[in-house]
């Protein structure tokens, strides 16, 4: 008997006539002799109303309370799903992240899945037809409830997937990965098949349908993952071990993150120790921080990164400290650029890829402002106005 | 040290602002050396609307799923005050029904508790403050989730009382116990003690501040229970084992209950085999009946009982049922009455009691359709028109 493990996202289980009709699709999977494990968010906007209900009460909420308040949202929705079921003669187990044994490890609203009991998930279906998992749940060596944190929901199906050794589906409102966004570049194309290298390049770079943690996860354990449209007949894509890749095109997407802050710091003296502080206030933060430039010649340091831009307000308050030990220390935070990256696993093998982008860039009067390159991707820092703009003229370009 | 368990109800976190007066609350208990378990109930009407939530879904919703999903409800609770308490820098451990070690047996939505860690409670005061408890909820053998029914929230704090063998202080919208309603009886007094036995009769007879179950746990247990207002200076009641009763009123209380249903039957013949099947089809229901006078003479069976008048639909149902196998069975179900109770555990020490009822109606020309007497209880059946009536006539002859 075949075995998936399917996740289906807050909105798609945003109302009670949404689960009733994934209880239906869910049936009919059934009845095609197949062995399910679904795992589904907190229904539509919970997680953040929950969030909101908190601020009445206290500013700095304490982590293992708002872990054990969050639980209840995923907790809800697989009690809903499961009655939907039942009420189809479907025979269900709904399982709290506990229930199920998704052990984890570290902060209580970004734990890390330790362990999964994959046996007793397994003798479930002796006397079950379908499992009903809550996502982003889990609990520590404590017995106390923790979440995976944001988009939490991706990492327990693609771990259960990897526990039970079964292909992982992944439903959304966006049909499967496109080679940039569609809302961009109207005639972006769906990918059918992407490796797991490119869709974490993706993610990253801010083209984020799938959150990068659980693509890596799911690339150490060799879980493919497909990806499509909630109830809906169009096909999406698969992404796949990189060594299952037949086709390489040489660039096969672009991505666009407008939500960025480019931050910009010069400071002439002191160079080592400031660093030192600065990456241990960022770490301190949990701030990430891309595109790493640095420059250091007779005028002191030069560093620039990128963030993203809700961070802009923690980063001035960790300037203003940083401030108080270094004299001198100039910081720009600029928000009206955007970054740009082109990805592709077949670039790091073929050449002229970073010309060709530097050419059209160029012949446009599209200025740049910083350029960083990995194995399977050139980002570059412009003006936001020129983005989508700029993102089009190289999907043309690479035949995207 | 001083420990104490303290229970508030539904209406008493029905929103934040009253959660954070709660915390201020305990945390002045707190201040004052002593050793709080908080048992909360689910906020306001949230069990209500979660429950309106599953109509949506399903006509006969599964035990299982309908229990987790109630037990969200009282996770959100205890998540919000730690939350408020945190925030007032008392170290709080929020604890589920399932990690408080609250197990139980049977039915999913009518659990009854069979044991309580108390070790693993009693342990986490060494870096605790204060334990919150989720009421109404507990684990069955098989790890799953379960409730202990409406009122069920009482029921847990007795039951950690005995567990922890220490006072139990429930809270609500009222002032302790009166000797009658005081919405019926403006001048009824406040009970400053009163026994478990009367306040078990009081329970069952429609007096209905506490559940007849958690009364009879705290009765088992010798658990001493102090009934008083949320939040209020006013004094409240304590309900003490019967021993430790030192005044001793004949009577004590007068009980109204308006929201009942008179049943008789009448039966020409087959009295044995029908009575089984009656009480057998009763018990199915989980109907329960109270008041039972039965006379059998030449015209057949003649059989009185009273019932909730919610019950009704449910009783119909299990009549036509019954006069399938019963010819010239008749039934009437009488609406229009209510249930006047007499309450004293001094009562069946004095004489004199059921005569001065007696002449108080007969002298005001208040009919009665039935009686009933229990060793510290009298119970009579009238119009309901008279009920309130007749409730002040009798607290004025008894001084209450």
């Amino acid at each position: 008997m075949k075995r998936s493990v399917l996740k289906f996202g807050g909105s798609s289980v945003s109302d009670f006539l949404k689960i009733k009709n994934l209880a239906g699709y869910l049936k009919s999977r059934i009845e095609n002799q197949e062995q399910l494990v679904v795992v589904v968010s907190a229904m539509g906007k919970t997680t953040d109303d929950l969030l909101t209900s908190v601020s009445h009460l206290t500013a700095k909420p304490n982590e293992l309370d708002l872990a054990m308040l969050l639980n209840t949202g995923e907790q809800q929705t697989i009690s809903f799903l499961s009655l939907a079921l039942n009420d189809l003669n479907v025979r269900t187990k709904p399982l709290t992240g506990y229930q199920a044994g998704i052990e984890t490890r570290g902060n209580h609203l970004k734990s890390k899945i330790s362990s999964i009991k994959a046996d007793f998930l397994k003798e479930l279906f002796e006397s079950n037809d379908l499992l009903i998992v809550a996502g982003f749940q889990g609990f520590n060596e404590f017995g106390e409830l923790t979440t995976l944190g944001r988009g939490g929901s991706d990492t327990t199906a693609v771990a259960l997937a990897a526990a039970l050794d079964c292909t992982c589906e992944i439903y959304t409102d966006v049909t499967g990965v496109f080679s940039t966004d569609p809302r961009i570049y109207k005639d972006a194309k769906r990918r059918e098949l992407i490796s797991f290298e490119e869709m974490m390049e993706m993610s990253a770079l801010g083209a984020g349908v799938l959150e990068t943690r659980s693509v890596e996860l799911a690339n150490n354990h060799s879980i493919p993952i497909y990806l499509a449209k909630t109830l809906s007949d169009e096909k999406g894509t698969w992404i796949v071990p990189n060594d299952q890749m037949l086709e390489r095109k040489a660039v096969t997407g672009v991505a666009l993150d407008k939500e960025m802050a480019h931050v910009t710091i010069t400071h002439p003296l002191e160079t080592k120790a400031f660093l030192t502080d600065l990456f241990s206030e960022l770490e301190g933060s949990e701030i990430n921080i891309d595109m790493i430039s640095q420059i250091q010649n007779k005028d002191g340091l030069q560093l620039s990164f990128t963030v993203k831009e809700s961070e802009e307000s923690v980063l001035n308050d960790l300037f203003d400290l940083l401030k108080k030990s270094y004299e001198n220390l100039y910081v720009t935070i600029e928000t009206t650029y955007c970054k740009l990256s082109v990805i592709g696993a077949g670039m790091r093998d073929m050449t002229g890829v970073a010309s060709k982008i530097f050419n059209t860039l160029l012949t446009s009067n599209i200025p740049f402002y910083q350029v960083t390159t990995s194995e399977i991707s050139v980002s570059y820092v412009l003006d936001e106005k020129n983005g989508e703009y700029a993102a089009r003229l190289l999907c043309q370009a690479f035949d995207l």
